[in-house]
This record gives structure tokens, C-alpha cells and sequence, in this order.
């Protein structure tokens, strides 16, 4: 496919400064409508080879486009607290907002390219990157991202003499590290590696840009005019309408049966029972998360539930048995206005957990698919696609090494009226109650509906969902503590090998 | 000063069950009245000696106040993003947004108290922190904090029963470390740098609460009531009014010159001087970013001056010299809303570069005595102190190892104006020029004025400004690159030793 790129485009001086003070106006104009438009942002991806002139074009877009509301974002080798969370946690952190431009110098292409090319990963392994990558950018295609891919092309004799030309340059030797003629030492490898990759990355929504980047002026007029023609197709585009609903309802058990219905609410357990028990629970979590392998794994635990069903006791009999130092409580807040200009995980990634901590969410991502379904903040095709979205969320924090646990905590609606009513009347308890919650149960079978989609559609192998009985809140603490020591054992009996 | 924590305070359970429900109630609605409220964040603080109940307590706290507006940070051994920064900068993060409550458990008294008393550091050296601590703790309450010091104390004798007691329980032994008996066999050199540390930052406005922690239920009152009185207090405080005007104004030479005027605008070069040197500093900046040293150190650029005065251009011919991965330019943007929550040095603190990094600020934390003072976006009393608090957080940054280099960029009124006319005609410059411009050049002596104000107050040894004559663009361009360039080689020497 590179062969393509190797056409030997050459734009002569006098086309070029004819055309460069034009395309320089219609970017910043470009630029300045999407700033005011505010709807959605634009990333541009820098890729190539080396020695084609991304660094230059890099500058150049900075001196073309206002940089002020232009971020740059290059990777280097990952520090330690990147290398303790996924590996595309650095990426998703430097999203630029709505509004604005984001370049990626380097991205997610370029470790399992240099990895393949290396021989360091097989292909498969290259193959799963491909995958992560895919749904990646869907996502943000999904979330209104306008992705510009860009993937800077030199023949091999070329890139040779590129190097060779810099190699000369007094002003510019520094620039050619040993690495560079290490990695030209294995061009073919690195086009297979790319070639592969490219291919099965050119997507509808985010398709590779080829450029023959031997010509300076070709290429630079190739960047610039992509970018703008790109921005003012999108920019001129009717208000982003609903996308057509998705086919159909959510697949139903066609006895209408769910699986909350499967939660025997009557379980209880009594005050003798309970105490000896919690105590045996709370020592073995204290043990584990003191011990070094968790280091070496973390914990996340999500705790989803109807209103009043005893997500605050529960976490409270998780916390005590461990080390103020080590655990963290994520409350979901509203989102501030950082948050509400990125992809709607992003609030979520942010407060990641690293290596070694035990992170309590107490609500989560799921709002995505219960109350923003339910109160319609969200699109219908916005909080179906979600589910995978969450999905291989997930599955990059499980792999990642982190023990992801969740928790669905039910209780009947007459429990949730009696806890509701005692809040009420208790004073230190009536911050728990506020007008919205009952709003909500007036809505109690919306969600209870919304709830049973999202434990069929996200109840995974790697992360599955466990349905608590919390009429009996003693049932339910222990329920919690009980199947998080046990998942903790399992994963830290898996770090033994 | 610890034997007043010594006297064996008891409260019995029938005072305490008779207490405890009033006091947590009247915290939460403390707290909630805070949120209301929204003017000022709450810091506690936990510190004290190991065994004595710092852990239960922050987890006493989160029962007692509704946990989902307290954030608990808690601070182990540094990461590598945390070591690449100033000391306090991973405190500096975990600051509390207004309306909420924050604990810290440890903090940035832990480390210089360790460091002495294990005899890692000197007693200058101790002093030498005490004297940052207590201009952050100062800088916090002049931004409003509500901060609340909690030092909790056992004699030698209770230490050891209490971790003897810790070791024997089963449930809790693994919370007694090896690192924890070490640290109770030099428990008088402990108490000695404790002890001098907390003399010296007991001020009036965050004065230590000593707390007697040998007894659960006293132990847990005191803290109880003394944050509930605090912020009780504090909420009936009428709307905070501006603190008197410091007396007189800033010092002036009795001539009437300022800083500003013994810049050269006349000064020239012509365009064939112009480019080998551009070309020779260029070259220089590059080699030098490029250097194995430069990892270990850093820069830090800040662009200030009138509008027009050429920073853009300056900062490009900087830029095209270094690789992209390497170097940030940082605008200067409108506050975003965690960031407005937060002191106002916050929003540099968060961007602030690793090592290795060439980190440029295109307008600066310097806006607090510029466009906040001239436009009155703060108090008086505000920006007065603003030249303190930058000199020491500069002093922070250089400590740390980065380079700080400060250019004031001057124009003349006249040049102003033809910049600012062509700016409108030219197409890709109109971006440049906006009806606030033409605002702030009506305002021209005062801004004039609150630079000179600046630059003789925040002209440092370790940070000083660099004048730079901007009539003539080259001038100011070769003045930026060759004051970089010096610095740079300067420190990188530094760095050979």
C-alpha cells in the first residue's frame, strides 16, 4: 500500500506560495469556527517514519493554526505512573476538550508497531493491539471526534538519504540518534509491521492519510489542505443529528423474567451469625491487601444499586479493615466543565487507580446506562453503544492487573420507602435524602428495566457482576465483603505462579 | 510542649454515647452548610506519632461528615512523575476544591520530621523546610483555607502498650510494620524534631491542636468538636471582607524612573547580522535540550509583555530548534472551573514540566500583578502578597533543579499601534487582535506601571527578569534564544560538577 506514497509528488515554489497565505487564512478561520462551534474536537495523528518531517510539520501547524488553543502531546518511555495503569491511559488523558485541537506526535501506534517490528510481540499479540485500537477510535468517533490520521511515508532509499542529509546539517546532527539508523537498519520489518497495521485501521469514520513526505512543499500542502477541507466539511454539516435509533429493543427473556428477579431479598442473617463472620472477612481483606503481591495487582470495586440500598454501610465495612493509606472512595459528582468537554469515561480514567490501591467507586461509569438512560441526559444510540464501550474498558483495566469487582445491591420498593421514610426523620441521616431520590422511585421500574439490560449486557468473564440481596443490610455487607476477599484471593493466588 | 498531651484525659462511654449523636449531626450540617456556602475549602490535617489513631480517626471522620464531599489523600514513598517536581507539588495537587473538605493523612510535615530525626538531614535543613511550610500554610489561609492542624500525641510508655496491643490483636497485627518499631526506638529523637518543628508552625492562623490520643473516646470528641467550632465559626464569619489595604503604596525611586525605561527601543540588527547568529543559537539550544545533563535538569520559560510585543515569534524561534516530544508551550487560558475552585497559583502548579522537559509559558502566573491588578479581578491585598508567593514558588522550581528564565517583552505606545493596525488588514493576524486589546492599551501607563512594580519586586537572584527591547522584533528574538542559551549553559555546567 506504501507504494502509493512513493509516486515522487513534487510541488514547485511558486504553487506553493501561491496557495500557502490562503490555506494559512482558511485554517486559522477553520480553526476560530470550531472554537466558537464548541461541539467537538479535533485530533490529529502524527505517524510515520523517521526522518519524513513530523517534528517539522508539527511546528508548522503551530505557526499555521492560533497555538494557543493548539496542545502538542508527545510520548516518551512510560513513566511509573503510567506504566501502572493500561496502556492507553496516557493517550485518553491528553484528549483535548470540544472546541479544540489536540496533536498526538507519536500515539497508540507507535509501541505495537516498534514492538512487531522488533520481534518483540508476535503477531497476534500485534493483532490484539489492532483490536484495542479499533474500538478506541470508535469510540471517539462515536463521542464526536473529528480524527485526522496521518501517516508520513519515505522509500527506503529515501529515508536513507534523508538521514544521511541530517546527518550533514550541523545545525540538526543531534537530531539522528543512533536509534533512528537502528530502526532504518530493519525498514522492512518496520513497513510490514505498519503496512499490516494501517490496513486494518483505515476505518469509514477514521481512514489513514498517505503522505509522500519526500517533498517538503507536497507535504506540507497535503497536511494543511487535508486538515481544512476536513474541518470545514465538518464544521458545515448540519447540527450532528440523532444517528437512526438502533434496530429493536434489548433482547428480553420472553417470560419478561430478569435477572433481578433471581435475588432472594428474604435471605437475612442474624446479629450472632453476622459478627464473627464480618470479623473473619474484614481480617483476611486486612491480610491481603497488606501482603506484597498486591502490590503488584490493585483492586477496583463498583458499587451500583437503587437509592438507599446500603452502598455507603457496605464500603464502610470495606474501609475499616484497611489502611487509610492505601484505599481511595470515588463518589460520582457531577461532572465539572473539564469533564463535560471529553468523552464521558474520561471522568472515570482520570481518577484511575495505580498499581497497589484498593479504589472503591461508589457509582460509576454505569450512569451512563442507568440514570442517563433513564432521565434521557443521554442518546439512545449513546448509551447502547456503552456497553461494549464499558466493556473493553474494563477488560484493559482486568489486564492491566487490576481486580475489577462489581456489585449490584437490590432491595425491594417497600424497603427503599421504609429506608427512605427513616432518613427522613433521622438527623444525621437526612442528607442522604433529597427530593431527586424521590423522583427516582417514581421511576422505580425504568431502572429496575435499565438495570437488568446492564447486568446481561456487562456481566463478563473478566468482570462480572454480583447481585446482592441488601434488604438485610448484615446480608448484604457480608455479601460485598465476602466475594471481594475471595476475588482478591483468587488473583493473588494467580500472581503466586 | 507534649507533656499538656500527657495528662490523661478519659471520657467515659455514657458522656460519650451522650455526646456523639449531636456532635455528628451538627457536623454534618456544618458541612453541608459549607457546601452551600462555597467560599472555602476545609484542609485537616493528621499527623503525629504512629499507633495513635490517625487511621480510625480519618475513618471516624468519613463516617461522621458525609463521605462523598470529603476527598482523603494519603502520601506514601514519591513516584517518579512526584520526585521530578518540587517537594510540596504532589501536596499542591491534592488540594481541596472550595465547599469540600480535605484530609490529609501525612503531609508535608512527615518527610522533613522523618528526614531529621533519622538523621538524614541537619537541622538547617529542617529549618530550611519549616520556613517553605510556613509560606504555604500562609499562602493557603491568605486564599481562604480553613486550616485545621491535628497532631496526635502518646508518651513513650503508651506507644509501646499501643503497639503492643496492635501486635497482639489479631485482626490488626499486620498493621504494626517492622518500620513501625524502628520508628519507636528513636522515639526521642522523634519527639525533639516533632516537637521543634511544631513550635515553629503553630501560628495564629493555623495554629497545632494537640491531641491526647491515648484515649479512644476523648481522642475522638476533641477532633470532633474542635472541626465542628472551627467551621461553625468560620460560617458565621460575615462574607469575608477585604482585609485592610497594606499601608502605602509600593516603593518608587523618588525620580519617577522605572525598570522599563532603561530599556533600549532604539536598538537594532540588521538582516544579515541576524541570521548566523540566529542560526549559531539555535544551533546551541539544540544541542544543549539534547544533552544526557538536560534530563536532570529542565526549563522553565515565562513570556510576559504589553500585547504585541512579539512573544509568539519569540517563542517559535525557540521551538524550531528543539525536538517536539521535548518541549510545551502552556497559553495562558481562561480558568476552567476546577481551577477557579482552587488557590490561583493552582492552575500553573498542575502543568507544571517533568525534568528533562523545556516547558514555555506564553504569559504567566505573573498575571495575578498584571491584568488581575490593573482590571481589579482580585483585592489589593491579593496581589500584594502574589509577589511573595511567586518568589517562593520560583525558589521551589529552582531548588527542584529547573532553569527559570523570565523575559519582559517592551514596545513602545507607537509600535503598539502600528502593530496592532496591521494585525487588523493582515488576513491570518486578525486572529490577534481583539476589542480587548484596544481595551487594554487605553490603560497603557497602568500597566506600564504594575510591570515596573513586578519587576523590581520579583527580580531574583535565583529567577531574574531579562529585559528585552521588542521595537525591533530580531532584537527581541536573538535577546530571548541568547538569554536561554546562557542560562542553560550555566546550569548544565553546574551539573558537571
Amino acid at each position: 500500500m506504501f507504494e502509493i506514497a512513493e509516486t515522487g509528488h513534487v510541488i514547485d515554489k511558486e504553487t506553493y506560495d501561491a496557495e500557502e497565505p490562503a490555506l494559512r487564512a482558511d485554517l486559522l478561520d477553520a480553526q476560530y469556527a470550531l472554537r466558537e462551534n464548541g461541539r467537538f474536537p479535533v485530533i490529529i495523528l502524527i505517524a510515520g517514519v523517521e526522518g519524513a518531517g513530523k517534528g517539522e510539520t508539527v511546528n508548522l501547524l503551530n505557526e499555521w493554526l492560533d497555538p494557543r488553543h493548539v496542545h502538542v502531546a508527545a510520548f516518551g518511555p512510560r513513566t511509573d505512573e503510567e506504566a501502572q495503569r493500561p496502556p492507553l491511559w496516557r493517550y485518553w488523558m491528553e484528549l483535548p476538550p470540544r472546541g479544540s485541537v489536540g496533536i498526538l506526535f507519536g500515539s497508540w501506534y507507535t509501541e505495537p508497531i516498534v514492538n512487531r517490528a522488533t520481534r518483540r510481540t508476535r503477531q497476534t499479540e500485534l493483532d490484539a493491539s489492532i483490536g484495542e485500537i479499533l474500538r478506541l477510535e470508535q469510540m471517539l468517533v462515536d463521542e464526536g471526534v473529528l480524527l485526522l490520521k496521518f501517516w508520513f511515508h519515505l522509500s527506503k532509499k529515501d529515508q536513507k538519504e534523508r538521514l544521511e542529509a541530517l546527518d550533514r546539517d550541523k545545525k540538526r546532527t543531534w537530531r539522528v540518534t543512533r536509534t533512528d539508523w537502528k530502526q532504518f537498519a530493519k525498514y522492512d520489518e518496520y513497513v510490514k509491521a505498519s503496512e499490516h497495521t494501517l490496513r486494518f485501521t483505515s476505518t469509514t469514520a477514521a481512514p489513514w492519510i498517505l503522505v509522500d513526505a519526500k517533498d517538503r512543499r507536497y507535504r506540507e500542502l497535503t497536511v494543511g489542505r487535508t486538515i481544512r477541507d476536513a474541518l470545514q466539511r465538518r464544521l458545515a454539516a448540519k447540527q450532528a443529528e440523532e444517528p437512526p435509533t438502533p434496530q429493536g429493543p434489548v433482547v428480553r427473556a420472553f417470560d419478561g423474567r430478569n435477572a433481578l428477579e433471581s435475588i432472594d431479598l428474604n435471605r437475612t442473617v442474624s446479629d450472632d451469625e453476622y459478627k464473627p463472620v464480618l470479623d473473619d472477612l474484614q481480617e483476611r481483606l486486612g491480610r491481603l491487601c497488606s501482603s506484597k503481591r498486591f502490590a503488584r495487582v490493585g483492586a477496583a470495586l463498583a458499587l451500583e444499586g437503587m437509592d438507599a440500598a446500603g452502598k455507603g454501610g457496605a464500603i464502610r465495612r470495606l474501609t475499616r479493615a484497611l489502611d487509610v493509606r492505601q484505599y481511595e472512595v470515588i463518589p460520582v459528582a457531577a461532572p465539572t466543565d473539564e469533564e463535560r468537554a471529553r468523552p464521558y469515561l474520561w471522568r472515570f480514567w482520570r481518577h484511575l487507580p495505580r498499581k497497589g490501591r484498593f479504589t472503591i467507586y461508589d457509582r460509576t461509569w454505569y450512569g451512563r446506562v442507568l440514570v442517563e438512560r433513564v432521565e434521557g441526559f443521554c442518546s439512545e444510540s449513546d448509551w447502547r453503544r456503552a456497553y461494549d464501550e464499558i466493556n473493553a474498558f474494563e477488560e484493559q483495566l482486568v489486564e492491566s492487573g487490576v481486580v475489577v469487582v462489581k456489585f449490584w445491591l437490590q432491595i425491594s420498593k417497600d424497603e427503599q420507602l421504609r429506608r427512605f421514610q427513616e432518613r427522613e426523620t433521622t438527623r444525621f441521616k437526612r442528607f442522604k435524602i433529597t427530593p431527586e431520590d424521590w423522583r427516582n422511585r417514581e421511576k422505580w421500574d425504568a431502572y429496575q428495566a435499565a438495570a437488568a439490560d446492564m447486568i446481561e449486557r456487562t456481566s463478563t468473564k473478566h468482570a462480572p457482576w454480583t447481585l446482592v440481596p441488601a434488604n438485610d443490610k448484615k446480608v448484604a455487607r457480608l455479601d460485598v465483603l465476602r466475594t471481594t476477599v475471595k476475588a482478591l484471593e483468587r488473583a493473588l493466588k494467580g500472581q503466586e505462579r
